[in-house]
């Protein structure tokens, strides 16, 4: 049975008989079909009933209903409803806005809003550089998607992707301060999105990209990298290249090899594939391999499209050809960013000695985390069920922290490289293992680290 | 000189010899320069100075460097330092991102954001009318902007913009719980503007335009209404017709003249005026005249603009012609939204008897409010310095409210008029008199009646 996680949390409201012992059955009951109790209120008691709020988690949709029926089957319980709280959290939607004035009276009002406002409109009329300064532009993201690859679900468009766009506004503010605001665009079309981004600039300090669909995306990341004057940094790309490339430089302390010297396969041409790829390279390693499902990427084969023509270029030195299973022979490192279950755990005998597997396909990795372990030094995941987790929480929140407060126009790929080394570096000497080789996100000196390693040459 | 405002308040930071009755002194100078001392707090007292903090309104810029040099003459005293408490409140701007969910561990997080959240996106994929429910989309609007005509100060572009729209972001917040967010384009181009909105449209609950030149303004909003499935609304527009009716329904209980009876003349063809006089015919007023720069609209005459043109053929029924002072003679109500100074106080006397006039150029009005009351029965403007203060505040908060709680698609002229009938309800029998035909914008029960007003029929 898979683990059990928050995700799939349901309260249910019982009636029962008043008898002494009951709650008792029901926790019982609740275990042995699996779940885990996390909370036990009683709503009400009175000599004929109890109503009472029983909170657990479950492992997906059927374990749950599994769960309940356990609850309902034992003697003087009934099931009266079940609430998905995952869903109760997403009621109303997760965000909202605050205003930083007071507006208790009409002097409040002079000064927010008209006349007074005029006077601050027309001091950035005059010295436009002062928006940054009299305005929210200087600590805002615009968050923006087409919902066209949301995370693992594909193309669900942009009213479906609001729920990970408005997550991914709060964590902005939780992990940063940042101020971030949802755009999901009603287009997939690469010109009106870039035109869009463009129009809607002036309010932002920066734009974060999010789950827009490869190649489109990298069309849209570098027309608009030309055309505004405030940072684009597409997430799924930088932010997972960023995470792997601090995770990859703590498992080779920890099985002592160097990037320079080992073998990389990555399984998954697209938007996080390219852009790992691109910043393993800028880190010093010389030799990768990109996968795709068609095998090997190499300058050898003339049907590429031209963005695997572009990475081919940069990669596979030693052209080799061939699958996952035959190129993976020999290799250091295993970087999967592609589809569930292509790596089969018994071909990681096969690669060198201490081999280090980054299984990222989300929800579920390109090999199961605890049968990699069995045969690999060291195993990351996208998971949070399992150790190191390979989460871009860890980077975007410093990341733009950092390039507000540089108040950049551009992301580098120093930047990225040293936003790496600083994720890398909050693990210390005495801290690395095996099962230890990238932070929690909620370790409190990351974003702080990861923001002084963007402002460091900025 | 004009009254003092908030809008103009000043902090002296002063050096001062530690003298026993220096900074009663300050106060009396600051008091005979015109300035309104409202606090003083000594920051810091020792045996050879003391620092204190005097804070006072003044009626404009000059009036202030006028009070400070009269602070600075009082033996002793030293101004070190002058803030601008308008401009202090809004650095770093005057609205901010919270997250309404708790993201305190791991399990707050699986819930909020993945893998949790990717289970009500895949709800909202199933049942797109679910985003309503489980995003901010069913809270929110967005302030729309392309900077043309920002308050009275013209075509300063989006980032000057910025502090207007983020203002009225607050005060959605304040006066009606709406979390709404400022969306400055840098495009005045008409297609751009109507495309831009589109693609953004889908996170959004409701359009409020805002300071959008006319006659741009009438195409960008007639098509986005055409195409958006949610409302749209131009405040400079609709609000002020709303406000503006509201007045008028009051004014006339004041001097006792039916709507459908009395002669109406407004100064000023542009978006504003053209709002008012829809929604006033609306209403039943039957014989209402415009006047622009070039005298009276009047059907009679082929050379006026498409805009005017319509506007001409749905007044002046009397088909009169000439300028302002000509048209004026016995009409029953004067409303401007046009220049500063365009009414000659005397040429109320030519009106009808109880003569109501309406003087809403900001920041200064078609004539001082105070030379009006002279002649005319009622008299409202768009300052906070007079009695009866036409502000839109009064009606955009509880219109968004209401058209957000109905879900509503569509804004209807209807809903316009069952507002302004709301507004004016707030203000009871025995409270109304000239002085008193418009409620507080902190009157609290402002929003709940328009939002009931809007909800009526829809």
């Amino acid at each position: 049975m898979a683990a059990t996680t928050s995700s799939y949390s349901i309260t249910m409201r019982l009636h029962t008989a008043p008898d002494h012992g009951i709650v008792g059955a029901v926790a019982t009951a609740i275990a042995q079909a699996g779940g885990i109790v996390t909370a036990i209120d009683v709503a009400e008691s009175s000599h004929e009933r109890l109503v009472v709020d029983v909170t657990c988690s479950a492992s997906d949709a059927d374990h749950a209903k599994l769960v309940e029926a356990a609850v309902d089957a034992v003697d003087g319980v009934k099931v009266y409803k079940t609430s998905d709280r995952t869903f109760l959290l997403h009621l109303g939607g997760k965000i909202e806005v605050a205003s930083k004035v007071p507006l208790r009276n009409r002097d409040d009002l002079s000064m927010a809003y008209t006349p007074g406002v005029g006077r601050v409109s027309m001091a950035i009329a005059e010295h436009p550089e002062d928006v940054w300064r009299l305005t929210t532009k200087g600590n805002t993201v615009a968050v923006v998607t087409d919902g066209s690859a949301v995370l693992g679900l594909g193309n669900i468009g942009p009213g479906a992707a609001m729920p990970v766009m408005e997550g991914k506004a709060a964590l902005f503010k939780r992990f940063a301060g940042i101020d971030a605001w949802p755009i999901c665009l009603d287009t997939q079309d690469t010109d009106e999105i870039v035109r869009a981004v463009e129009l809607i600039a002036p309010g932002f300090g920066g734009i974060n990209l999010e789950d827009i669909a490869a190649p489109r995306c990298f069309e849209i990341e570098r027309r608009l990298r030309e055309s505004l004057d405030i940072p684009v940094f597409h997430d799924d790309q930088h932010g997972t290249a960023i995470v792997v490339l601090a995770a990859l430089t703590n498992a080779l302390r920890v099985v002592k090899k160097e990037l320079g010297a080992v073998r990389v396969v990555v399984s998954g041409g697209g938007a996080a594939g390219t852009a790992i790829v691109t910043l393993l390279i800028a880190a010093g390693v010389t030799d990768v391999v990109v996968v795709d499902r068609a095998g090997a990427l190499s300058s050898d084969d003339d049907t590429l499209s031209p963005v695997h023509s572009e990475l081919a270029a940069v990669t596979n030195p030693r052209r080799v050809t061939g699958d996952l299973h035959t190129v993976l022979a020999g290799a250091d490192v295993f970087i999967g960013v592609s589809a569930p279950g292509v790596l089969k755990p018994e071909w990681i005998q096969e690669m060198a000695p201490d081999a280090v597997v980054f299984a990222l396909a989300n929800p579920d990795p390109e090999v199961d985390p605890a049968e990699a372990d069995k045969y690999a030094a060291v195993v990351a995941s996208g998971r949070s069920d399992y150790p190191n987790q390979i989460n871009n929480v860890l980077a975007f929140p410093g990341v733009f922290r950092g390039l507000l407060d540089a108040r950049a126009s551009q992301v580098t790929i120093d930047m990225l490289l040293r936003s790496a080394q600083a994720i890398a570096h909050v693990v210390k000497d005495d801290e690395l293992n095996p099962n230890f080789i990238i932070p929690s996100v909620f370790h409190p000196d990351v974003p702080k680290a990861v923001a002084a390693a963007i402002l460091g040459d900025s």
